[in-house]
């Protein structure tokens, strides 16, 4: 083994060793937030936030059932379809009309549950809100769910880190996260 | 430092860098899919097509409520037990008869949703299949839920990259998957 | 390149090998157990045992609806306020009282998959707790559900892997595995 040698066998292990860098997942969480049920969006604020209290990033991607629930309640939009009106008017707007997936119970199961979250010092998903966007959590919100639903960029939330996008970006944050989850 | 310790030194690089490449996941989306709902099927569509379109592998492993939907509507067999007969008549066949997992409002909301996909330019979920198939996106059915629901290959749709296997196949596609989820 | 360049050179390329190492993945399976439903956590539990049977480590957080089913049938206590007594009483105790997401029907349903699953040698909950533990498949149950439902340590069941942790033991796991679910 010569010079010429040694150096080539260097270049060689540096770039296999780059071209593995770029394969490797970065410290990051990506969710998808399918659900619009209490349960699964405390769960999901509950898990983005420890990421970030972690020391990962964390990004939530709102799509489907998620969507409506990061409407303003202070805002309102006009000009809609009978399609976006229905779906406006049908369901939850904002993150305090959202009910437990199960036990429901006619609203009781719910505001149960929301006394208790209280008792227990676990956040309200007001507050979770606030302190997702304190600590940095993005937020992307689904074009296609927003055309289909027949919502409005203007009667969404105002939160720092906030994207409307499609499904390619989302599936680019999650391929380089180490934890992904569909919720 | 001789140059038989330098070639050593080398030796031992390439093997562990060669294991830690094997360590690294391949651009591939693994995904179960157990709901045999409209929506989150669509939705696994969505991401699965929108994988390949990134260049990326995209695998759907369906099992459980997700089984029944690959049905092909045109196909029937016979010689089913009892518990083949009630499950093969009360679950949805093919994907021209899923339903929404909320609003299904006996059957005017999947309706309604449908109408608004086609509409607002999404594809059905007739489409979908089809053009996965075109895009290669890879099927797995769960063997364990053909065998539990009593359906029979024969009656499954035909698809060009249909394989039916069992929980380990999924666990090893997940393995080399960058991106997991289960809908 | 003299001696001492090429002896840097090596130190470096291990350094980042070292810390690439650090960064992939190990084989291992985490999952978020949210659900309570049978079909669920029967899909979980066959995941986890399958990842164990395939060589890798796997990893259950149980949480919301999914922590009262891993409570002991024959365990009860005492001193619960109100709001604990509901949750106790409302909700699944033990894996035999879990139920069908769907097509459950008064019991009807569910009491018929279970006499499916055995007739087609699927093993039961029961079984795979057991199996589970058998093999090795740690089970975590989040304190943030057990204090919000209000269910104490003594009652929940016995199990060689258990261990009562919050969401930031779960993300540690989910960040090492090479596969993660929310189930």
């Amino acid at each position: 083994m010569d010079m010429q040698n040694i150096e080539n066998q260097f270049t060689e292990l540096k770039s296999q060793m780059a071209a593995l860098g770029k394969k490797t997942a970065e410290d990051k969480l990506s969710m998808v937030v399918f659900s619009g049920d209490l349960d699964k969006i405390v769960a999901a604020f509950v898990i983005a936030t420890g990421a970030i209290a972690m020391g990962m990033e964390a990004v939530m991607f709102f799509t489907f059932w998620g969507t409506p629930v990061l409407r303003d309640t202070k805002k309102s939009v006009g000009g809609k379809d009978i399609f976006g009106k229905m779906f406006g008017t049908m369901l939850p707007k904002g993150v305090g009309q959202v009910k437990l997936s199960k036990m429901n119970m006619g609203g009781m199961g719910t505001a149960m549950m929301k006394s208790l979250m209280k008792k227990k010092n676990v956040a309200s998903l007001e507050q979770f809100l606030e302190m997702a966007e304190e600590l940095g959590v993005r937020i992307f919100i689904c074009e296609m769910t927003m055309d289909l639903m027949g919502f409005k960029r203007e009667e969404m939330i105002d939160y720092k880190n906030l994207t409307f996008c499609g499904v390619a970006k989302f599936l680019e944050e999650a391929a380089n996260s180490k934890i992904q989850l569909f919720i």
